[in-house]
């Protein structure tokens, strides 16, 4: 665990000095001017006192016991240096000295010696390359990095795999009036992981909520296991950077990891639970709400305005974002009739108009706390200088105090208002400068109300023969199976398919053939079976039959063969299994042809899949409409294919030995006809 | 021309008076604090002084002229209030008072009444309803409105429709640090009108960006007509809210106006040449930069970082908002190589690390600004307290004075680096706290490059027979044409068409018939004519066309048939045309069948069509790659395609006639083999 490292009872900082510019000078000046509640033990051989504190020559000389030490000299030094933190018995090294495996070569060598150096000691490596950390507990308020944000305390972490990164969360955290729990940045990330980041935060009773910057991956499933219980009951925000080509190319000589393709990205974080970002702000904003204010119960919002153009934003983007503007009850519109100026509007948004008094406000706040029919509550309001202001801003707080729903303000104004701003964001309400933003974060608030019932989601029940499609696999060779072996997996699963029997001998004679019929060559060496020659088409009995055997045996003569039940045509779609290295198995729907090829349009979800997986997966494609139908097409059979997404993943947890698996096409009728697998193509890892 | 709105040498102010929660005596006070440099002259009937100033009994009673008269009096006392406004000679008044067309009934009556006064004396009447004008020019300085933004001095000039929201920009703006030069919150707009507006900052020499807010707009041609001119040497840029359809309801009952439809605003402002954007805040951030930097000759931007993770976050974020990544030139590298220090990474974005000093960033600025690959630069930088970042800022302004090249900041810091923060802003370089927001700005401003080039394309030339089209047209009634008056019309334009021949007797004799054919019935009656057994296909020979001939005369005895060629099938495609009521003629393009009807993948734009405007709306619906071919599928003619759009924009321009028109489907032939109309609905209106 790491609560020596995030409560600390004493911290050494090797490279401390008198050089105001120098890493561990600022290292212990933030650890001085942040009030740390520990001993700080300077280190440095020339100097017998640096910034008021007793330095030490060295580590060894140090008489109290060491949790941390932060390491600021030259590179080429720190391996004997963490021999020294070793023999002392320090519990973490933070190493926020560059030069290690970012720089390749000669760089991860050093960092190899220090690894091992450490491991015989038994210490933990934080870093090196990086930050450091802060806990803003008032137990502890250590601030063990260089960097230069003030400490403000607030309740939601922030692990940054980059420094800069997690400093713009910061700084713009602590500009929105905020701050911060616990602060991790943690760069090369050599011993101590993003996922034991995770966990310390998890059970950290101060971190409601956690912000990530997320540059590469390691070891996804445990990212995944831990997220999906975080998030259960604090929220976990992320944006993941290297999202373009050029950018990801970057990421890896930055860091030098490997470039992870983003397309899974949101595939991962759907599955963790993770709320993902597409910019720092917006993450922020969400945060900020997420970290301070209740989880609103649905996704109907109530709009408070005293000025009308804002408020017309906010529903703009509110609803763009997935809420709703609630319905008010003719209780509530009469009472806002009777209670509120001529002037104003009573339908949602409310404008109670800029001259609109405090009691006005409160009147309104408790209105829509009321009515059942609002789920949350968002206000734009602008400062008049007409109005007493501190008291609008009053009457929020006094109405927040008396409600479960979440309240989030936009307040537009400058400087001269400070303290109207400083009541709201004193109660724990966040302001915001633009209305939009504020519906967003209030819109991200109702998403991971989404995601809480999402992870209370049972796996789907798909009854599967395991033992005899694990069989079928165990005596296939890697590589593609064949065909007859397929379906027969298929079969197992219950999943439906066109009647395919194997063909290796004359077939006019097989019983259990159904007319009209298709021979299909069956050979893993044959990929693109028709436009190869592979298939025959329309067989209408078995001397049709035997006529095409034979002139196709002669053509293959190497192959194995497969006939199968000529399907009608429907709607074709395409289900699919991936095995991605490191990840796990990743499932794609789509429908067929061009939709998949050329237009790509595909969901992804990763296995095991709930019943509603599923049905996000078949709805999230652009061309859902077409399933659907309408217009003179007929609805497809969606519950079937739900059916086979929910078995084809119960087949991919199962059998962890198939790498890939393709159904394509799968052939789709009307509701309640079903669908049928034409096509299958399963590999062997 | 609004001058004396703008540049007024004397404002009087009724309903000032000494109540400070009075709107009058804000504007009062307005005036006075930010140095108006004309008279101001409130009036009051009871009170001889108001903060300061003599007071007047009626403005009749005042001694000099009067440009501009704010009224701030209850509402039914308004058009008295303006009949003396009238016999003084005030050139305007600012009626700021509400209670009028916004209230709907009694209100409207009354603004009617005001107008009607305000028309007997030649008085121009700017709102009712409204905030005020505020003009920063430092020879005027007139700060008449009652809202409570400090003046700020800057480029960018403001119109809101919404006086919230154009706070919400004028504060923001202020908040990053910049201002405004003009800011005109028009309210009900009942005179004064946007588009004069437009007008006049178009010709302001100090005006170099206009931002708007927009929620409904009035004489749209004319504000395309005047944003085409301006855009030509200024930015346009806007935001419209009411995108949703309950926001558009909400606007509706708040401004009193009709719903517009949103999906019309992008082909509207596209053809006007002014730049769309979806929050305030991204206006701003671009409307920032416009006004302050020059327009980048391209796309390609040179990134420096001092710190790796923001860095990374700007190439995604310029990326994916239609920027490059500039490849630098081997000397670039060499010379960054050569200069910065060993960890530093010398591709783009150039990391010059946290350590990196004034002249680390001067040697780089100077590089990219050599570098004929890179057109524009953006800096992502920490401030580092071991580092001079007051000289680093300084670096940066130095070069900026020498470069062509716009140069955007973000500043990752607090308030302790204000002083580095105002270097760089002094200089007028625009500073970010996020380089996502930085990133976007320098994506709007290529736009606006971009934007430059397309209104200096002329219109696409086509021949067409106006006066044979136009006879056809004038011998129709209103409603549908024939089709076989429709066919005859798209001949007159070079539309190519299948060969389509009217029939109105036996059919087997006619000539010009090209067999295989198809018989419809042509009735403006029967629109869905396969639907309704209205075709036949696949007719053979002169026989067979005969016997369909009979028994569809048969079924359809009052209606019209035409012959027409077989087609070979073909990729499907739909192009229309609507005029839309106070906007004009609006084309659309598509594939056929299920991508307009279900999947909505449509483009729209304005006729008349550049060359490259036709080459843009065939590309930029979703399903454009089934155009281009590849995988199996041959290339579409799309030069074809094309001509079809310019020559329907031809016709939609040279006859008003025409209400709507819709040819569906064209059938589209592999690239060099053209396409055909095979179906054609023409609308008179």
């Amino acid at each position: 665990m790491l609560d020596s490292l995030f409560r600390p009872r004493a911290v050494a900082v090797m490279g401390a000095s008198n050089n105001p510019l120098s890493i561990g000078h600022i290292v212990v000046k933030n650890l001085k001017t942040y009030g740390f509640r520990g001993e700080i033990y300077p280190i440095n051989p020339n100097q017998p006192e640096i910034l008021g504190l007793k330095a030490y020559k060295s580590i060894l000389e140090v008489p109290g016991a060491v949790d941390i030490c932060c390491i600021a000299v030259k590179n080429v030094l720190v391996p004997q240096m963490v021999d020294e933190c070793g023999r002392k018995g320090v519990k973490f090294v933070i190493v926020h000295t560059a030069g290690f495996r970012e720089m390749g070569g000669d760089g991860a060598r050093l960092e190899d010696a220090l690894l091992e150096t450490a491991r015989k000691h038994g210490v933990r490596v934080y870093g090196p390359n990086c930050q450091g950390i802060m806990n803003s507990d008032p137990d502890v308020s250590v601030y063990a990095n260089f960097t230069f944000t003030p400490l403000n305390r607030g309740k939601a972490s922030i692990i940054g795999q980059s420094g800069g990164v997690a400093e713009l969360i910061n700084l713009n955290l602590r500009k929105m009036g905020s701050g911060f729990r616990i602060y991790a940045s943690h760069g090369n990330a050599s011993d101590v992981s993003t996922n034991e980041l995770l966990d310390y935060l998890g059970h950290d009773p101060g971190t409601h909520t956690i912000m990530m910057h997320i540059e590469s991956m390691k070891d996804t499933p445990g990212f995944i296991e831990r997220c999906r219980k975080i998030a259960r009951n604090k929220s976990v925000l992320a944006i993941r950077t290297g999202r373009t080509q050029a950018a990801a190319t970057a990421v890896s000589s930055h860091t030098g990891s490997l470039i992870q393709q983003d397309s899974l990205t949101d595939a991962i974080f759907e599955r963790a639970g993770v709320m993902r970002f597409h910019t720092a702000e917006e993450m922020i904003a969400a945060g900020y709400a997420l970290s301070n204010q209740p989880v609103p119960s649905g996704p109907n919002v109530g709009i408070i305005a005293n000025a009308g153009g804002p408020g017309i934003i906010a529903i703009d983007e509110c609803v763009l974002n997935g809420l709703n503007l609630a319905q008010f009850s003719e209780e509530t519109k009469k009472k806002l009739r009777d209670g509120l100026i001529p002037e104003a509007y009573v339908e949602n948004p409310v404008d109670v108009a800029a001259t609109a008094t405090p009691e006005h406000f409160s009147l309104t706040l408790d209105l829509l706390n009321r009515d059942p029919n609002v789920d949350a509550i968002l206000i734009t309001m602008v400062t008049p200088p007409f109005v007493d202001c501190e008291g609008l801003a009053r009457s929020i707080t006094e109405a927040s105090g008396k409600m479960t729903k979440p309240i989030l303000v936009c307040v537009q104004t400058n400087e001269n208002w400070a303290g109207t701003v400083a009541i709201i964001r004193n109660a724990g309400i966040p302001v915001y400068d633009y209305p939009e933003t504020a519906s967003r974060a209030l819109a991200a608030m109702a998403r991971y109300g989404e995601i809480r019932k999402r992870l209370a989601e049972a796996p789907a029940q798909a009854k599967g023969d395991k033992a005899r499609a694990g069989a079928i696999l165990a005596g296939a060779k890697a590589g593609f199976v064949s065909q007859a072996a397929a379906f027969d997996m298929l079969a197992a699963y219950g999943i439906p398919a066109a009647k395919t029997v194997s063909v290796s001998r004359e077939p006019a004679a097989l019983p259990e053939v159904t007319f009209p019929a298709v021979l299909k060559v069956d050979s893993e060496k044959i990929v693109h079976k028709s436009d190869e020659g592979g298939v025959v088409l329309n067989l209408e009995d078995g001397d049709a039959l035997r006529n095409a055997f034979t002139d196709m045996s002669g053509r293959f003569p190497e192959a194995d063969f497969v006939v199968q039940e000529q399907c009608p045509a429907g709607t074709e779609i395409i289900i699919g299994i991936k095995r991605e290295e490191g990840v796990g198995p990743v499932m794609m729907f789509g429908l067929g042809g061009i939709y998949v090829e050329m237009l790509k349009d595909v969901s992804f979800c990763m296995a095991p899949l709930s019943e509603a997986d599923a049905g996000r997966m078949v709805r999230k494609i652009r061309s859902f409409p077409l399933l659907q139908g309408g217009r003179g097409i007929a609805p497809s059979d969606i519950a079937a294919i739900e059916q086979v997404l929910i078995r084809v993943s119960r087949m991919a947890q199962d059998l962890p030995e198939i790498g890939e698996m393709d159904l394509n096409p799968v052939i789709v009728y009307p509701e309640g006809r079903g669908v049928k697998v034409v096509d299958a193509r399963i590999k062997k890892q």
